[in-house]
């Protein structure tokens, strides 16, 4: 803990935060991996990010740190408390309604007046169209007559999984997981209630094999064997986070009926043992777009016999299931005005919702904004700085309230941010001799900027209070690579907007979702730039909507078929094969002069 | 050979049998497994048996076997011809269109302009419906870019089973089973021609397990492990036929894209893994009736790896998929007057047509058909009494012309019924002493009757001429079991016939079918009293019907269509619970006192 910094806990989760005095309570909870909603972008007008902080109910969007202090967030506070908002919205999700079913019964037994087939009689109750496989039919007699022709059906759809005729009835579950380039979190849902039970995370055990999803793919390319081993890794990541669900609540995995994953195409490909090497080269060609439903023992997930893996449908190149996914979540479809989907992870998807038409394309963005090909940079992982503040002189927080060691994606645009502000970097990214500086900027600041060669860096923390005994800085090539990122994901923007004959300003609303997405500021992101001039409120964070999306889809057949009609409505952009891109992007690269220019 | 019989030799075939002169010439290539048509019943109307004796045209039906002779039997008088017989009679089978359709695909590769995923540029040609397996999916990645985008794809109906992107595109082929309690066989066909290229029979594997369905029941009741040890017997016999098939033909077992099986409702169950234990106890249940449709890799046949094996629908109790399989090719539901079916194997199963409706029962006749409980019974088989006529003596005809071993189904009941003519047996079935019979029964005949206890046993082949050293007899016990198996058959046709408001005079014909039915003597099968009194013209021989119908199935999907159809039609007697069958039985038993009787 540095000197300046103070603690907060947010109960009832417990989970604490240290953060320099001033911060949003908003933004504090975020860090803490608590999202909260803010459907008014944060203007303070909804009332929807209420907390409690010493008894009074405080907005999260307003108020702000002090000093140390406990925090109680309300479940109604919650943003994944959102389905249930989304359903008095839209009236689309109006119930828990899980493709996987369980259906009671109690046959009459055979007799003289009655002897039709053991699956005739059963489909009497399931339903005369429910569909059987041998495995499950065979089960069938011995199940049916040692319990007195009675027990529960599941069902996926009109298909039979398993009968169910033990006395005790245990429940059936269902995991919905966010297959992330770098991240996999799989959530554990009861299918009868809806309700959660249990939430793992693991890194994706793909990461040996190359940190994005073109390395990946290079992999692949260069040796067929590595598929094999690529999709083994990632299945032994799900069966760790499906191991370690059912640890914490005590189910068997044959208690698992179905398997929803939401990824980007290389992921979902891999997974599913599909080669992708069609996307490691123009024209991006997927094997698939429409949902696939396989067996999830087929790829050797420990579930269920009868269990179903699901991947989410794609929509083209790299625009895969996690973007189909966050548009279920957002009802990106049904916004009051023409709004911007945008997802920051390794990669950036953008999906633009316009006069009843949706454009996607997909930019990448995301290294940077991870800190690979950052001088200093790492994950948004302990030690690492996440914000900066610049005033007389630069403050920082670095996340675990550990000694910095170096400097993660939300860090960089803070920096370059701040710095475009005081004038210490100018429109095109240069980072100014101290004495090149105006005026105005603080001797402290000026101090920071170290000659490097031709070039200069700009010291964010000594070597005296780095962990690793050497200053951290933002370099100069570091700034380019933040151009670089930004002018990728603002150029597939532009070029999305004038796909649709949008200007910039006619943009109602842009919705931020995605590991990174959640972390950022909102008024940074926009001076480098990398979000179209829109007022802060306009921007509105919308929590992990990949992931989201992956469980209404688990919890709700209407949703899975509101999935499909998504994808059959999008349009996907090729950015690459855009003529305009270059241009575009080469505009992008440069940063606004002032904040009234990125207005 | 006997000094009496005369060798027929049938061409193309090469096929040869010993017979006694003024043999039909349509039984003898019945004995030597030829089945002419004989739509008008033998009338000698129809001309549809016509053979070449001598390069004369002569009907089968009339001609009469004199001396030893070749007789060429066109393709046009083949039973197996039916097929296109019916085309022309009911305009269902219009063409061969298998389940499996073969498309040939020519793509645009992925441009620019054209960035659709692998799966739905294939599906533009291949139908837009069309649903494919993650294994499936596996290899068009692949397949389509090693193959310059061309190639055939292999569809089971929507559903791809692979692509072949080969160039020399080798052919698709089925094979077609009828699985028999006793006997199997298999015969391959090209699925893009329809044309039969090869065939093959094996012994059932399962025999080992016991000799008819009830035995076999019996041991998988008695201990769970015998389902699988019986299961895999069926499907090593299958895989035999396939291999002796692919062989003959040299093709791979991966050509194989779909088996299509009928036999009765154990045989299916058995061979699918379905436990047939509630069949082995009133009121039999089956496990399904609808037709299953499975990956036959998945019960270990030997066939490509995407290949289904169907299996056919049933009916209920121990009317099964070879009931369905008849009825599909007799067209059973389309006859012009009321008709019976009657499909004697080692079980006997009965349908009615009548009044537009289906009625379907199966009696346990089997046994003393195939030679089981008949004290010097055996199989039809080298060595056995196929045939006994009674004049001044004895004159029989044994399978392969060598000396008489036993008496099989056939002779059996030409024993009875030309002793029940003679007046040696009486209406109750008892055989007479010599002092009882009439007086103008032969000297010879008379010496035949020999005592045996409180009975008297009759002398078909004397000890010198047998091939054991010992007489061949008819024992007393011997026409109880046929008094037994005749019964219950007519029992069952007199259930149905009152079910449907029928008298046994107002039936328009009997299709007689299966491995039994086409080598019995229509008018001693009616002398005993097993066939309603109807003129011998219109008990008409169809051949392996049950065999017909599977590859009548494989070859057309109307046809499976139409089997389903079938299926919903038919009402299942369960004549076990029918409360007139046992007095039907015990008046069955007793012999007609007179061939105007039985008329």
């Amino acid at each position: 803990m540095k000197p300046d910094e103070v603690k907060v806990t947010f109960q009832p989760s417990g989970r604490s935060v240290y953060v320099l005095p001033g911060t949003l309570l908003l933004e504090a909870a975020g860090r803490a991996g608590i999202i909260l909603q803010t459907p008014c972008g944060g203007k303070g007008t909804c009332g929807k990010c209420r907390v409690m902080v010493e008894g009074q109910p405080v907005l999260a969007c307003h108020a702000r740190v002090q000093s140390a202090m406990i925090v109680d967030v309300p479940a109604s506070s919650m943003f994944e408390a959102r389905q249930q908002i989304l359903t008095a919205d839209s009236g689309a999700l109006a119930a828990v309604n899980p493709f996987i079913r369980v259906v009671p019964f109690a046959l009459p037994a055979p007799s003289h007046g009655d002897v039709r087939s053991d699956a005739e009689r059963l489909r009497e109750v399931i339903g005369a169209k429910v569909s059987m496989s041998l495995d499950v039919m065979r089960e069938i007699p011995g199940c049916l007559r040692s319990h007195a022709w009675r027990g529960r059906a599941i069902l996926a759809g009109d298909r039979l999984l398993g009968l169910d005729c033990r006395v005790e009835n245990p429940k059936v579950f269902g995991v919905a997981f966010d297959l992330g380039t770098t991240t996999v979190v799989g959530t554990l849902f009861d299918l009868e209630s809806g309700k959660e039970c249990a939430v793992a995370s693991r890194m994706n055990g793909q990461i040996a094999h190359g940190d994005d999803v073109i390395s990946r793919i290079q992999k692949i390319r260069e040796s067929p064997a590595a598929l094999a081993r690529l999709q083994a890794a990632a299945v032994s990541t799900l069966n760790a986070i499906i191991e370690e669900v059912c640890h914490q609540t005590g189910i068997a995995g044959s208690r698992i009926y179905e398997v929803v994953v939401a990824g980007n195409s290389t992921m979902q490909q891999i997974l599913l043992g599909l080669d992708p090497s069609a996307l490691g080269e123009v024209p991006f060609v997927q094997v698939f777009d429409r949902a696939i439903t396989s067996p999830a023992v087929g790829i050797g997930l420990q579930a269920n016999a009868g269990a179903d893996v699901y991947v989410f449908p794609q929509i083209g190149g790299f625009v895969g299931g996690d973007t189909v996914a966050g548009m279920v979540a957002s009802r990106l479809d049904q916004q009051q005005t023409s709004t911007l989907l945008i997802d920051i992870g390794t990669n950036g998807e953008i999906v633009l919702a316009s006069g009843g038409k949706l454009y996607a394309a997909s930019t990448a963005a995301g290294p940077a904004f991870e800190g690979a090909r950052i001088r200093q940079g790492m994950r948004a992982t302990p030690g690492a700085i996440e914000k900066v503040i610049l005033d007389e002189d630069v403050k920082v927080n670095v996340i675990g309230n550990v000694p910095a060691a170096g400097l993660c994606g939300t860090a960089l645009i803070d920096a370059v941010a701040e710095l475009l502000r005081t004038g210490i970097i100018d429109e095109t990214g240069r980072i100014q001799e101290a004495d090149e500086v105006p005026s105005c900027v603080s001797d402290a600041l000026k101090r920071r900027l170290l000659p490097q060669g031709h070039e200069v860096c700009f010291e964010l923390v000594s070597a005296a209070d780095s962990a690793g005994g050497e200053a951290i800085c933002l370099w100069q090539k570091d700034v380019r690579e933040l151009q670089l990122a930004s002018g990728a994901i603002r150029a597939g923007i532009n070029i999305l907007l004038k796909r649709a004959g949008l200007q910039a300003h006619e943009l109602g609303e842009v919705l931020l979702a995605g590991a990174f997405g959640n972390f950022i500021r909102r008024n940074h992101a926009r001076r480098i730039g990398m979000l179209p001039p829109l007022p802060t409120e306009h921007i509105r964070f919308i929590g992990n909507a990949a992931s989201l999306g992956a469980k209404m889809v688990l919890l709700s057949a209407d949703e899975r078929a509101y999935a499909a009609t998504l994808c059959l409505q999008t349009e996907h952009v090729d950015l690459s094969l855009d003529a305009d891109f270059q241009f575009e992007f080469s505009m992008a690269m440069m940063f606004p002069g002032t904040e009234a220019d990125a207005w």
